[in-house]
């Protein structure tokens, strides 16, 4: 039976296309539980690591899905992009894999360790400044040299689909979901997570967790409508881009809430995680800790499937060095 | 059928009987795997992450083995330790569980994070200088004053039979393996390897991994005899003690090798480690990475169990962060 699309023309049959279309090029990944933080904030939390996923993060779920859905000929021109690090090395990644070009524009700010795995599987940059304004017009240039197929790093139907087979794998690991968060920036994991849960457990609550000071989605679901910040200022340096129409739709419509945290909210939130649960993760993961441990009185008693978005750290500098 | 004994009065039995008793204590920890470094090492390597621990640290199986055996007579006046750190805390974890005292005499310059555990768990830490001859003074005094059990951190045949269940899960985890290897400071994990291995899958090797600036296991297994320094330098701060008489006994037995790692070498494999695997452990662990790297004959084509021991780091104190 073909689901039902809605107003962007997406169904869950998209999303079971996606899981099969990219299954033998990422990880299943495992889910990690920690007594510790079910005592702190009286939740039972079900952490989701994408940070052990391929290229160290869920953004090869939505890039996989985008290259190996090309046609050969469109494949033959490669793909393009523009991110804040970890969709450009997804993406490098999984045009590795198929053994077509690869051209992205980073911020010159994104972290080095991120740099350095692009250029590892084969991708090519082009630096900007880190801004969305101009990382856009820098992109332009590229993409009208190159030719290439425009990979969004969120706002593409393509990618939403492939990050929402996280959470439909979330579902099968974990019975008795009551809620899930995840970090949003632009909105591609939190989309994903509304396409799936919304079609196949339309009562488990959808939460975003948002750096205070990059409060650019929370602000527009308190406004109903798309407020963008062009170069916000956060140690969760993968949530800095704004909302698109696409995943606006499924934020907007899908949403139960959107929870904000301090920058050092987030990085207590960080190093409480890699000291309890000894993981390797981004700041923008620490966010939804943070956030449940700012509002325990939204998630005591619940079952909470927690997604850890990354892991693609400096891991010589890291944020507590310096706070 | 009980299996033979061996010339220290142990047998598989005590393995089985150990893994029973602790089961409601301990993980089940996870396998990971890195196609990354298969690639680099031409090996099958299979990381037993045992830093996800309960404690952050396999000591917590051999630990609890040894206070959940205590009749309750025995078991009201407490228990009682010296330990370079992780011991000290799943002895302190385990004797919490049960309820009762727990003493351990640790080194003054032992990472924080693990003295902050101890006291967490609620252990009394007594401190020692960090050499073995003041810390078994010191420790003298403190076993006299409270009478306690003393639960030595590896010569004792109850720990070695809980560390032994490490290996075992192991075994039920991977098939086929054709080699396991693991940190040797006094002595315990490897010697539940042995303990285990040569019981149920006699034709594992087993690899024993030590710093070369710490390499007294090294030089008693060449020598044939137990060889003692008094205080090794060395980052891998968890494998600074020496062989004593029930370790001695497993690893000239049964220990196919032993390789030494240079301190950069293990520092190197520590931060490929967190940055590839994107998990936190301690520089103890890396060594086994370490040695792997710089032999790869001996493991090319292998199927190998990494035993990652522990993940109790001061993360404000990095080693690459002084290198």
């Amino acid at each position: 039976m073909k689901d039902m699309m809605d107003a962007v023309g997406m169904s869950f049959d998209d999303v079971i296309e996606a899981h099969d279309r990219i299954a033998p090029f990422i990880h299943r990944t495992p889910i990690l539980t920690s007594s510790y933080l079910n005592e702190r904030t009286g939740a039972e939390l079900f952490f989701k690591c994408e940070n052990f996923q391929k290229a160290g993060a869920f953004k090869v779920r939505g890039a996989s899905n985008a290259v190996f859905g090309l046609s050969d000929a469109d494949a033959e021109r490669g793909v393009a992009t523009h991110s804040s690090g970890n969709h450009a090395l997804s993406l490098s990644y999984a045009a590795g894999r198929r053994g077509i070009p690869c051209n992205v524009v980073m911020p010159r700010t994104a972290p080095e360790a991120k740099k350095a795995a692009v250029r590892g599987y084969g991708g090519t940059i082009t630096e900007c400044e880190p801004s969305t304004s101009s990382r856009e017009a820098v992109f332009a240039e590229v993409h009208e040299r190159t030719g290439a197929d425009f990979v969004h790093p969120y706002n593409d139907p393509r990618v939403i689909a492939g990050q929402a087979t996280c959470s439909r794998e979330l579902l099968n690991q974990v019975d008795g979901l009551d809620a899930v968060i995840a970090p949003i920036g632009g909105g591609g994991m939190v989309s994903g997570c509304c396409l799936t849960l919304s079609n196949i457990a339309p009562s488990v609550e959808i939460y975003a967790a948002e750096p205070e000071q990059a409060d650019d989605a929370y602000r527009s679901f308190k406004a109903g409508h798309i407020i963008a910040d062009d170069a916000p200022v956060t140690v969760a340096d993968g949530l800095k881009v704004p909302l698109k129409e696409n995943t606006w739709h499924f934020v907007s419509n899908h949403v139960t809430d959107i929870l904000t945290a301090t920058e050092q909210e987030i990085i207590d939130a960080m190093i409480l995680t890699w000291k309890r649960m000894k993981i390797v993760m981004e700041p923008s993961c620490a966010v939804p800790l943070a956030t449940i441990l700012k509002n325990p009185e939204i998630f005591r008693g619940k079952r909470v499937g927690v997604i850890i978005t990354g892991g693609n750290v400096d891991l010589e500098t890291l944020p507590w060095m310096n706070s």
